[in-house]
């Protein structure tokens, strides 16, 4: 059976070129970037090359960008070490509900701290009022922190808008950037953010390697102590295969936009959006209609739970995801779903097919194809429908 | 010009099997495994079957294992979040002036954060006194972290005997092994630790992957908060292909311990130990004379800068690395030596050969018979040579 992955907002397939850029550094050239014999020099080298190509595809200084293990850790280090670092002037920090769990958690544990957090509305469509980010700006605010899309539904942020009105107001504006670094353009000075959270393995880059770009001046606190690397602002041995790799990934990602990669990808999926929404009753589009990821389609499907539709799909070969967190493996409706006004009941019945620069016409045609069989069987199996039909 | 590269103890080369077990995770078997489909399944049973092969090196149990990004964060996490989970039982942390910075600068980062420090002393050979930390215990005390080997002189501490001490007490005790795992026999039951740091790249793993082995039942807080990964220890997508690879390492490192390789890295390390210390005059070992790493040789050199040594040596084709904190590009001598009682003039004139599975007799007899000619060119030309010879 052939097995079509549209589950690339969850993880990417490695691009064999960055592969290939990364090989060199697991046995030949190995050394540690801080030695200064001939084997540290040339792994420093291919950090810094790789350090000059991220910044380049965000239009920042490379003495701006910090490499992390990953965007969780990058927004983590960025909202603790602002907190931290800025105690003194405020203890506020703005976020919304449909941030991913590492901004929500990071927040939590911070309010154990004593810091007190603002958790914006959005629209049903997922977007944040500007108006309502103004109003909650305080003389204690020192970070405002607000994804540049969503990772469930796709809705993108109008973070131009909104970083003006942080800037105004004189407070830190970090964005996490996971979903949209190489799929969509960033110039962080145009969108006016301090900081920004990315991920290798969101866009065919390496996993366990992603960065926090981090604007000159910033005031923070480490949130990994050690051998001082990075300038002091993130410890531990570079990671310098995983660093050559994302700097690749940086490289192709920037290829692709140029090239029009990611209109193809946006075809596709309103294609596929279409051919579902044509072809199923009782099914929603979440999100917004057009200022969403290239790849996202998230659909709820009435009277159906998100998993038993996945496990149906996995069967017919197709790799999809669902709102609900999976992770967990717990019964919660998506917070973001929920945050959108959707009822817990229909927000279990999500599913999120997002594309990839590979997935093809021929496997929309497919996905388009089967699920409707899927989600009838589904539907003539489901306890719910009963019930929902008295609700209606 | 051959290169011959005697620096371990900064990174390793990757094993040729490790890269082969790595590579079926990069564009084929690529899932996120936290995923239900099939490609997240593969990657799930992937990620278990490594933790359990680095339960198996460290006599833990496989639910004791938590994936971090290194031995830096794994470091950090132990001792910052034992630290805000235990504030309540007391402020009071034990560890030993020679400790890696990832160590010591998380203990400060804690002291800024109002937790008291104790740095205890060591002897001539860097051994802590076991009568030393039982007198350092209060009833504020939460945590002793105290590195296995240290990473400059190769002095392996009595973990055990302190490890009986601290548990008498009641204290949780963290060991920082990134020197000494897959290179000395470790069982976490035998030492007595509630927690142990390790670094895959140290021993022939992948860079930028480690492991935090938390003893159940252990009261920590997340460094780093999110998707809940790791059964909510360690947020953050797994680096799926450096989990296998460090999984891989552990195997190897478990095999190579059976066949007695480390035994033969020892003979190289006598050997260089003795045709170093039989040719050159004024010239010291630093560290434990028997009581040490495996592949470490640390010597000092009267009269000489170690970074000029380095260089020396490296234009000879041999990489190696001085026991000052060259990451820094700082001057300051190595707080190891100066804490077993080095001046810093002589501090200053540290070189450290760090020995692997792969280093010959050849390339041993090669150093012994370069190093003579290389101290002789540079004490020739030393500025200190002179006013040293007024102080002795």
């Amino acid at each position: 059976m052939k097995r079509i992955y549209m589950d690339h907002a969850a993880t990417t397939s490695m691009d064999v070129e960055v592969v290939k850029a990364m090989e060199p550094y697991f046995t030949l050239k190995y050394g540690n970037p801080n030695s200064i014999h001939s084997f540290g020099q040339e792994a420093r080298e291919a950090v810094e090359e790789a350090r000059g190509k991220i910044a380049y595809l965000i239009c920042a200084n490379p003495a701006e960008i910090i490499f992390t293990a990953g965007g969780t850790e990058a927004d983590n280090y960025a909202i603790k070490g602002i907190a931290w670092a800025n105690q003194k002037k405020g203890n506020h920090i703005i976020t919304s509900k449909i941030e991913h769990h590492a901004v929500l958690h990071s927040c939590q544990f911070l309010e154990k701290q004593g810091f007190k957090v603002t958790y914006l509305p959005v629209d049903k469509y997922g977007l944040i009022d500007l108006e309502d980010v103004k109003k909650a700006i305080t003389d204690k605010t020192i970070l405002v922190t607000i994804m540049h899309a969503n990772n469930e539904i796709g809705t993108i942020e109008p973070i131009k808008e909104i970083g003006k009105v942080v800037k105004d107001a004189g407070v830190y504006f970090h964005i996490d950037s996971v979903q949209t670094t190489g799929h969509i353009p960033i110039d962080v000075n145009d969108l006016g953010v301090d900081m920004l959270s990315m991920s290798g393995h969101k866009f065919y880059g390496p996993n366990g390697v992603g960065v926090l770009y981090l604007r000159k001046e910033t005031k923070i606190i480490n949130l990994i102590d050690g051998g001082a690397q990075e300038k002091n602002r993130r410890s531990g041995t570079e990671n310098v295969a995983g660093i050559v790799g994302l700097g690749k990934a940086a490289e192709l990602a920037e290829k692709r936009l140029a090239e029009g990669t990611e209109d193809r990808v946006v075809k596709l999926r309103d294609k596929l959006i279409k051919g579902i929404t044509d072809k199923i009753e009782n099914v929603r589009l979440n999100g917004h209609p057009t200022n969403r990821l290239p790849g996202n389609a998230n659909l709820c499907f009435e009277f159906i739970e998100g998993e038993s539709m996945l496990l149906s799909l996995d069967m017919e070969g197709v790799a999809a995801s669902s709102g609900s967190a999976c992770t967990s493996g717990s019964l919660k409706a998506s917070h973001v779903l929920l945050a959108i006004g959707l009822p817990p009941e229909i927000a279990h019945g999500s599913l999120r097919l997002t594309l990839g620069k590979d997935n093809t016409e021929e496997e929309i045609d497919y996905v388009i194809d089967i699920l409707p069989g899927i989600i009838e069987k589904l539907r003539a199996l489901s306890p719910f429908k009963r019930n929902w039909e008295g609700l209606k």
